[in-house]
């Protein structure tokens, strides 16, 4: 499994309508094959920065499967309007464990 | 709960040093009071780049309690000569999740 993080900073002021756009588009992320789970965190220190964290069981599932879908088109309409800069999302594996 | 989001850049070279150092480093914090789980996680694009995800019961446990305790003293001696440049640690509460 790894894990998809994207820093997400919304236009000040745009946060409320960004998690209405998030809520509908979570769930085209959500029905793509090898999705595994997602959570969007918001910052307490800087509260128009919110954090993507999005499992998938292979990195292509995200990549290639995800990035290259129609869903991808509509996802790309709710959202990436609300961020600037745009993000730089990045992949992880898993090293350690606790609790 | 609340999640501590850490990007640790580990000076490269330094990786496989760092990991043996959090293997101890992490029974340090996941003894200290309000700890909820932690994954130290790896970036595919930028090897030398970790994430660490901690989650905390209230965002005390880890601002007052744990980095105010003496456990903090030995997690700093064994990790933060490790990182360049030090990291900036933020802290999320969740907004919406999937999966």
């Amino acid at each position: 499994m790894i894990t998809e993080h994207a820093p997400l900073d919304v236009r000040p002021g745009q946060e409320a309508a960004f998690e209405r756009g998030f809520a509908r588009a979570k769930d085209l992320i959500a029905a793509s094959p090898g999705f595994v789970s997602l959570e969007l965190l918001r910052s307490i220190e800087t509260p128009s920065r919110y954090l993507l964290l999005a499992r998938w069981e292979r990195l292509e599932d995200h990549t290639e499967g995800f990035r290259k879908s129609a869903a991808y088109e509509d996802w790309k309409a709710l959202l990436h309007h609300f961020y600037d800069p745009f993000p730089t999302v990045e992949h992880f594996q898993i090293v350690a464990h606790a609790g």
